[in-house]
């Protein structure tokens, strides 16, 4: 048996939104922590990872994405100080060029050449540095344990 | 803010073990639902996902694992009928044989050609096929939305 719900971490989702030009989505965050983050959000109870990503892209960006592969999984407990979340991270596509959303003051077109001049909330510049080797080098995140 | 802990589904591990000899490791479950699954459980709060893992395949297995890979998430609101989960799949290696742990009846080395003869609880016979066609052909599954 599982009673106690508050044992649990909350599931959310983030999208590396990938646009022509080498170039992907970040927004602007409205709420704390405030700053640059990549698209995302909680999964609600009765939807799929993959559809909470695409609603929260949506949400956020304006723009309906194409789910292209899961890039990795993150949840160390202080990656967001609010709460313990574990995310599940995909890959997408996407035409057109993103749109201020409701959560989001304004979401940017990013080249890639110009990431490492942004602070991301959260552990999304942890995230970023993976997507990163991961184009230059094939790698994928590697499992993290953080116990021994 | 995100008041309503009700609405989020509740993350899990499973850990696809790989023995030498091209095995894997089922548990035969002594909770519902029974029958035969792969090793894992609830990740709890505070918790890493790779910890919940190797945590939860030493209970159920009496092994110590070494992550090797995420395979994937899976969480379709339909996969365990108590309750919805999200589950990260990771690929593990092992020494030595598996012995039933304290959750599980008994833990036992299955050979990948006989893993057509079983029927397996939750979605767990759609990530062992996923887990064979990524073998024959290299090819991840794929993101799955599920709305539209």
């Amino acid at each position: 048996m599982h009673d106690d719900i508050a044992r649990n971490p909350y599931p959310t989702v983030d999208a590396i939104i990938e646009l022509p030009g080498d170039r992907i989505v970040l927004i602007e965050r409205v709420h704390e922590p405030l700053g640059f983050a990549l698209p995302g959000g909680f999964v609600e109870y009765g939807e799929r990872a993959e559809d909470a990503c695409i609603r929260e892209a949506r949400e956020e960006t304006g723009l309906d994405i194409t789910l292209t592969r899961l890039f990795g999984v993150y949840s160390d407990p202080a990656r967001d100080h609010r709460r313990h979340t574990l995310t599940c991270v995909f890959l997408a596509t996407a035409r057109g060029e993103p749109s201020g959303g409701s959560d989001a003051a304004a979401a940017h077109p990013w080249p890639l050449a110009d990431l490492e001049h942004v602070v991301l909330a959260f552990d999304h510049g942890l995230i970023v540095r993976d997507y990163l080797h991961w184009r230059r080098t094939g790698e994928l995140p590697p499992p993290r344990p953080g116990g021994a």
